[in-house]
């Protein structure tokens, strides 16, 4: 895309309504816009990010046989009372409203009642099982506090997996792939190394559930890593009992602030029995379904991402999530030779499906440079009166500033 | 995809809370479920099939050099408060609702006001125009009828683009390309000879706007088509004065039931000025920028495609927005030679990268076929005992029933 055509501008100022630092980058970036506290929009170069990101949990989880899906936000309170999650005594994040045909309605915080009741429709028989759905879609919650940018919104993307099993056998095979599904997708998004399977609170479902926290300074928990297990345990549930239970030792761990990205529950027969979802298994025995929930929020992953790579001029986005691959700075006037070689070379990445930001724009140098720096994109093209000359582009990546001269061949053997 | 993954069952009985036929052959096949009156849920093969719409309109959209993003959700109050659009008595189909944090919010009914302020942080001058922006997004209104099954939803999946122009010149200009862009729509999707532009109320901001409506028994409105034009006329605006302007004559008119697909409006500098969205002309003269809206609904037109095209045997789905483009139905059991060559059919269409739902399951042909004609892929491949045999498949076109005998060369040429 040509940056002059792309409508967002950058802002050099950091905005003052905004404490958190990934919201600040991305609102100076022009990734995001922010409506109210907690609340913001994706502006073009923002959905693309999310956009990769989501992408890159859909492939993980349709590798386990994942099907997709997409329910309402608009949630029946018959259904919530069921379960005794509608009272706000219950669960106090509700954001309700009321239908003017009559009734109350409230937004969805989660989805494990209307999948559950959906289910009931098309499960019966233990032939009719396994079932693993997922959807990417926008939760409601109505927090009292809204800090920490897009890491916490009030109305944001969550990527929810449900699991339905015969049994705890078959139950405990799924939960194994989806928490390898989950490294797969940290790794892949670069944050592996300092993402841990963390032991929290199990809730009213088991005595611990399993989230996924990455070390970060802007994290709102705390937890106590043991580094050569590559596994850590939540504060809140950080006890001499917890801690014999789950094999570790005071001694071994590390005290580390950090950011939940994932998280996996046990649900049980919890709601299959409240809701009525049974099936009859091979001797004709009605049974409740087991069921599991398997959450990761995609625009808190782009929020992490931002809080843990940025450096002081700005974004540092993997390759694999960049809105561009590359940020092709020319240096060049309209209708000169440099600028022509730098129009040649973008002509060419358009061709061969390489995201590239082309900075067409008719300004200083030193701004086009402060502008890609503060985006963010794992490479930048130089091309100067020396590129012109040589045909030899300086590549400068953003991540380490390494540079190095490529031919036009090397710039366009990078993958799509 | 194997059918026998595929966890939605369809059912033979005419859901009884559903009057809509696009709502009740939808529910009856699995594509949708029904959460409360006006708010429905896609399952896989429904999300498949949206997601198809979405992707003709998107390509359509950045052809006329649209940009995508997407807003929020959640409103600001004091925003539509500056455009006198908050106040139940000027709008009334919001859905309100408190933030536990203070203060009043609402559901999105549509996004001139946010877009329009996003853009005040991002044009400034005559260099920054024009601006044209998009999202898929879900609106929410509270209608207190919902009897349209997915053709009006209290939640729905909307396309609107916004245009932001220098003056009405530039304006003009843009709102032809996408009249145009809307009219490729339509016909990509198949509906294009029974889509008619259509001169509707303008409201407060011009005389008319321009809607597209569809031919459809189960439309909301009544429109007054001229056929040899090939444009139309909304009921509400049908006057003598109104004929007049638009250079048309009452008895060449011809009345039909349609549904709006599409519409267009002219916004003027209505949002503009009220929200301080200006510009600096060549002399650096303030001017207000000239907007306009253009909106499509995604599940409404999923909605159309089954209420015009459907049959008495179920959906009839064009290719470009099939789930899937061949129902591949095997009449063999696990193990037998026509289940071993439907397989390697399967698998051959597979690599091809042809979207096929393998109708794998042990159930007698009739009750496979009575499915496959439900579901409403476009072509479904048998595979028997004579296809075993002579290498030559059956594969009968859904919409005519027209039968051929095709090698399996010939079936993988399909596009893919």
């Amino acid at each position: 895309m040509r940056h002059s055509q792309l409508f967002t501008k950058t802002r050099r100022e950091t905005p003052s309504d905004e404490v958190a630092k990934n919201a600040q980058l991305l609102m100076r970036a022009g990734y995001i816009h922010k409506e109210m506290a907690g609340v913001y929009s994706y502006l073009p170069l923002g959905l693309r990010t999310l956009n990769r990101i989501v992408q890159i949990i859909r492939e993980e989880m349709d590798a386990i046989g994942g099907q997709e899906l997409v329910m309402s936000a608009l949630q029946d309170k018959e259904l919530w009372s069921r379960t005794d999650r509608w009272d706000d005594a219950k669960v106090d994040i509700w954001f309700k409203t009321l239908f003017k045909s009559g009734g109350e309605t409230g937004l969805g915080i989660t989805h494990e009642e209307p999948l559950t009741r959906i289910m009931t429709e098309h499960i019966s028989s233990y032939r009719d099982l396994p079932v693993y759905a997922y959807q990417f879609q926008n939760k409601f919650r109505n927090e009292l506090r809204a800090k920490a940018g897009i890491m916490r919104g009030k109305e944001f993307l969550m990527k929810d997996l449900y699991s339905f099993s015969r049994n705890e056998v078959e139950h405990a095979d799924f939960y194994t792939s989806a928490r390898e599904a989950y490294r797969k997708v940290f790794r892949r998004l670069g944050i592996g190394d300092w993402t841990y399977l963390t032991f929290a609170s199990g809730g009213i479902f088991s005595e611990f559930s399993e989230e996924f926290q990455t070390i970060s300074n802007a994290g709102e928990d705390t937890i106590y890593i043991d580094e050569a297990k590559g596994i850590a345990v939540n504060k809140e549930v950080m006890s001499d009992d917890s801690l014999e239970k789950l094999g570790l030792h005071r001694s071994s761990l590390v005290e580390r602030r950090a950011i939940e990205v994932g998280n996996i529950f046990n649900l049980g027969t919890r709601f299959s029995e409240k809701l009525g979802l049974t099936y009859a298994d091979e001797q004709g025995v009605s049974r409740p379904v087991v069921m599991g929930c398997y959450g990761i929020g995609p625009s808190r992953l782009m929020g992490v991402l931002v809080e843990t790579l940025a450096d002081e001029k700005g974004i540092v986005w993997p390759a694999v999530v960049a809105p561009f691959r590359y940020h092709l700075v020319s240096l060049g006037h309209a209708g000169d030779e440099v600028s022509k070689v730098a129009d040649e070379l973008y002509a060419d990445l358009e061709k061969a499906g390489i995201a590239t930001l082309y900075d067409d724009r008719d300004l200083r140098a030193g701004e086009k440079f402060a502008d890609s720096d503060l985006l963010g994109m794992p490479y930048r093209i130089v091309v100067g009166k020396d590129a012109a000359a040589t045909g030899l582009f300086e590549v400068v990546e953003r991540a380490t500033g390494a540079v190095a001269k490529r031919s036009r061949a090397e710039i366009l053997a990078a993958p799509q």
